[in-house]
This record gives C-alpha cells, structure tokens and sequence, in this order.
C-alpha cells in the first residue's frame, strides 16, 4: 500500500527518485563512478563551497550515525578534548560515541525543550582551555528545534575550535553555507532533505582538517580520511557502495535543483509546517516546543490529555489510511512527532490533518 | 543503458527485486517491519538452523566489510586471541581490522593460489594454545578460491575455538549448514548470491557465543549485540535501516525459493562457470587457478602474454557491449576477474564470450 511519510526519514521520495534503481550498475564502471563524482561536487556546492575553496565530500555507507562516528573517531585525535553540546537524543549520541572509543570529552548539556544558549556555550569554552573540537546538532530530531549552529561557529572560529556539526535532518531544507558558518565537518544522509533513499551518509569537511584525521581513526570501514583517499584516488569506494541508492540520490538532486534549489524546498517545507500547525491546533493539540525555537523539519505534539487516547492504536489508524507517522523520544513528556520533510505537498498536510481528525472522532478523544 | 554484470557484486538482479523498491516505507511502520523479521528467519533456515536451535540472524547497515567489522570487533574480547587463517585480500582485511582495534592476533598466512591446508592449521593450533578465535575467507573473492570450511570448522570445534566465517560471496550460492560445520559467527552480504541489492550486510551467529559480545564492541554503530537487542527488543533497527534495499531483498528471497533453493542456484551458477571455462579457454586464456581449488563464484583469468594487450580499453570496450567485468587483485601476477553469480544465465555468459571474442579481435590481440 502507497503510504506517505510524515517522519523524519526514511522520506517519501519521488517515482522518478525510485525509479533510478531500476538498473543494476557496477560499483568500478565508469556510469557510476562518473555518478559519485557529480554527487561529490554538487553537495558541496549546495554548502557554498568546493574543492578550490578548500572543501571536500565524502560518501560513507550506513545510516547517518555512521556518518556521525567516522567524523567523531577520526577528527578527534588521541590528545585532543571534544566538548559536545547537547540538547537531545541525537546529542547525548555523540556522549556515548566519544565514551566507546575512549576520546576525552566534555558534555555541555541544555533542557531538551531549550536551543543551546550560545553565551553559556561561550563562557563554557573560556573556562575550559584544553577542549580542541565542538560537535553540535543543528536540527535536533528529538523534538524539531533548531540551534544557532551559525552562532556558535563563529565563537569556535573565534577560540580556534574544529567545529562539527550534525546537520542530519536539515541540510538541504534550509541553507548552511559552512564556510561562512565556521563549519569544518558537517554531517547528513541520503534519506533526509535531499529526498534520496536511505543507504548512505554524506560529511562536507574543510580539508585541512580533513588532513589531519590521516592515520587517527579508530575502525576501518568508519575511517573518514582513507574514504576520502580511495574516492579521490580512483574515483572508486573502498568497500561496496549502495550502488542504487547513490543513483537514486543523484536524480534526487537534479529534482532538488529543479524545484528551485533549498530556498524553493525550505518555502515548501515551511508551508507544510505552518498548515500543520494551524490544522494540529483546531484539532486542540499542542506542540511540546515554543515555536520561536522549533524548526520547520519536524514537530513534537503532546498526547491529547484523554485516557481514551492510545498512541499504537492512533498511528495504527493512521497507518492504515495512509499516512505514517513517528513515535516520540522525549525523555519526560509523552509526545509523538510528525515531519514536514520529502515528497509530502501541502495537499498531502490537509489530508493528513483529516485523517487526524477522522481517527480522533473515532476514537473517541476529545482534545480540547 | 542496461548491462550485465559478471563481478563479484553489486551483481544483476532481477526486474522484480529492483520493483520491490518502488514503494517508500516507514522504517519504523508494521510492513517494514515485518519484512525484517522474516528476513531474519529465513536467512537462518537457509544455514539449516534457527532461533530454536539456538541461532540469530542480524542484519548490519553498510557494505559486508562492515558486516566483518561488525562481529571481529564485538565478538573477539580484550583477552581473546584471534587467528586469521589468510590466502588472500580478505583474509588480510580481517588482520588489518585486528591491529586498529588492538585485538591480540595471529595470522596463518597461505599462498594466494593455494588453498588452507587444514593440517598445517591444525598444528598451528596446537602450538598456539592462546588463540581463542578462528577467522577465514570461505570463497576468497581475490581469486575465486573455496577453503575447506567444513574441514577448518571440524578441527575449531574439536579444540573449542569460536570460528567465525566470511562467507561473504559464496552465502547462497553453496550449501553451508553453519551448525554441522561449527560455524559461530558467518557473515554475508545483501548484493551477493541472494542476489538482492547493495545496502546491508547479515551475521547468523550462534546465540551463546552473541551473548558474550555484550560491553565488548568497540564501535557504537557496529555493536553486533546492541544491534541485535535492538532488533529483538521491537524489531527495530537502532538506526536508519536502508528500507528499500531490504524489501528488495526480501523479494530476491522470495525468488531464491522460487528458483528451487540454493541446489538449484548453485546448479546455474556451475553451469555459468564450466561454459565460462570452455568458452575462455577457447579463446586461449588461462585461469591463475588450478581447477581442483577453484570455486564457482568468480574467476581469475591472467591477463594474455600480448604486447596488444590493455585491460582499461579491453574492459571498456566490453562495457560498451553491455559486459562489465572486474579487475584483478592478484599481488604477484595480473589478472582480470569473471563473476558468474546474480540474475546471470547461460545464454549470457555466451554471448559475454561472444563479445570478448569481438573485442580481441578488434584489439588485434592473439591469445594463442
């Protein structure tokens, strides 16, 4: 059954997306080399940079966590001190990735409702001279709300910090020019804003940081810089390649650039997100977040106040007239969240808010 | 334009599996997540076990080196010691593995056209009381080789050895009943002789021995246990799933039952290889291995002793006519490979002997 997916990805991606894999291709042959290379330059392009400004792309197979660990276990070195600040699921990763591979490291933490507030984060770094790298998650999936990832690269480039970012679920919905930003790692996947399918995880790194990682990772298949040296030496993977998922992600970026490039797709997005709103509103929910701090990627809705509510029933329901949500991960309120994000058109918003309301009156919940 | 690939994988799959990607599905949603348990149980009824008989299938995001990666770095414990039993790049890859993680090692190093001899192995491992895991290549991809797993499984047993297996290109496409064999951890991929696509790598692993993987990864998104509580706890991979390469793989499941089981696979890949073998031979090549050593998932065939001869613009020309074959990996002597494994079928490994038949000529190279 044809489902539309309002989660935080995998996405609904387009026909033609999916229909991109509908031809076997050889990982070493020149269609598909010639594939990763276009693919290579052209994200880095949508970051405002490139290989001559001092830039360089690397494609890393699995989800975007692994995306997330090659950068932490390469770029962090044996003597150096990673401070993440983390406000959510997706940062507390980090923690735990840092904690496994034995990198000294220092946690600066925020309330999960509450953006990272940049002037702690500056007196913090001050009073801790040893930390040498940041890691900062720009959209936090946990509840949807965006942190001033711009704001606290400038103080990393100020205080001379390798800066990284975490730009799952963002990067490519809204624009990051990371050079301006003071971004030197910058990590998202195939299955977020871009609109590809799941498979791989992309790392836009300034290259002298880049250099650096040389010999410092911690596994092989997750080694950032030999990655990039296989790619750069022949064009080639060093261990198989999601050969349909990388030719699926390259028609996704020529339909990126036909909607309008980000600034079209962020409009849209930002459309899907405020028709949500106000549709989730009349129908008396309430977002968990203040809407000054909540991005237009993902929304975290409370549970309706009514014990005949009953969250797997619900998305069940839901499920079953098409729409998929996604459950929630709040550590200390009960909330189910709802993306904006992929091949989902404001028409596709308002048939979902009906199927809302339709479950809803079944169901017997009563929200206001 | 559609070609026919005769590598070791990501290999030609069916019109039909690549279909099964044609839909988008949540990650998390009752359809996806149904299609991982079955998955999960098939793979075991494939190996002639199952959870009753105290086996686990986990899936792993990433190429199978990730897969390989994932059970040497959580299986093999601070005060194991692992054997790797090598006769080829594979072989190798797994004591690389070894050394980053700072996994006390041995290595037994063999020919590379010479399979293990088991008795030098057995006496090995009587002079080398320490070693507590056994490693080795079934079908070493380097050159197309089969090591006596059974034999090799039989004497790990005896001395109580934990034997892990990569079985990466021959799963499927042979016969390998991991229990009666003494196989604890045996790891293959989604691109290979299931013939679905690229994407995901699995591990059907003895539960005993998964169980004491618990707090010993090395990495978080290759934490073998982690990623099988996960699968257990809610059926839910811990991170993004590559959703789409799995229903495809689910459906090349489905066909490899349809086909008549792995005796039957088994029978058309041996009838791709003996027509391969006359027709090349013909043509006045010689393979790089003895035929009694040789399996038949890929062939090494040693590049022709003609001045004429250049392996880019031979491949090329074949990939024009639809035939893209593999380079060699040979340390000592220069070779090109010949996959017969995925959706390949007699007729089509004669008309790819047809085609370099053509491109000889035009090369104007003599073979004899």
């Amino acid at each position: 059954m044809k489902k539309l997916l309002f989660t935080p990805g995998p996405l609904t991606t387009s026909k033609t997306v999916k229909a991109a894999m509908m031809e076997d291709v050889g990982s070493r042959d020149k269609e598909f080399v010639n594939a990763v290379s276009e693919i290579r330059n052209e994200l880095l392009l949508l970051a405002h940079v490139s290989k001559q400004k001092g830039y360089e792309c690397i494609l890393m197979q699995g989800s975007g966590t692994f995306g997330i660990e090659s950068v932490i276990s390469s770029a962090v070195g044996k003597n150096d001190v990673l401070l993440v600040v983390a406000n959510g699921t997706y940062g507390e990763r980090i923690v735990k990735m840092a904690e496994i591979h034995g990198i000294k490291h220092l946690a600066l933490r925020f309330a999960e409702d509450e953006t990272v507030d940049v002037r702690t984060f500056e007196s913090f770094l001050a009073a801790n001279n040893s930390v040498t790298h940041v890691a900062c998650i720009h959209s936090e999936t946990t509840t949807g709300l965006f942190n001033d990832i711009s704001q606290i690269g400038k103080i990393c480039r100020s205080k001379n910090k390798v800066f990284i970012v975490d730009a799952m679920s963002s990067f490519g919905g809204t624009d990051i020019p990371v050079k301006e930003w003071g971004i030197d790692f910058l990590v998202s996947s195939s299955n977020k804003c871009i609109e590809g399918v799941p498979g791989f995880a992309f790392v836009l790194a300034k290259q002298n940081e880049l250099q650096k990682c040389k010999g410092q990772a911690r596994t092989l298949s997750l080694d950032l810089f030999d990655q990039w040296k296989g790619l750069e030496t022949n064009r080639q993977f060093r261990f198989t390649p999601p050969t349909l998922s990388i030719m699926a992600f390259k028609q996704a970026l020529n339909e990126l650039k036909e909607e309008g490039e980000i600034r079209a797709r962020e409009k849209r997005y930002k459309k899907n997100k405020s028709l949500l709103d106000e549709g989730m509103k009349k129908l008396g929910f309430k977002t968990y977040l203040r809407p000054e701090i909540q991005g237009h990627i993902i929304t975290s809705f409370l549970y309706p106040d009514s014990p005949k509510f009953n969250f797997e029933r619900f998305y069940q329901k839901l499920s079953e007239r098409g729409f998929v949500i996604y459950p929630g991960k709040l550590s200390k309120a009960t909330a189910f969240r709802i993306g904006t994000i992929g091949q989902i058109f404001p028409e596709d918003v308002q048939a979902l808010i009906k199927a809302i309301k339709g479950v809803m009156e079944e169901e017997g919940v009563a929200t206001k």
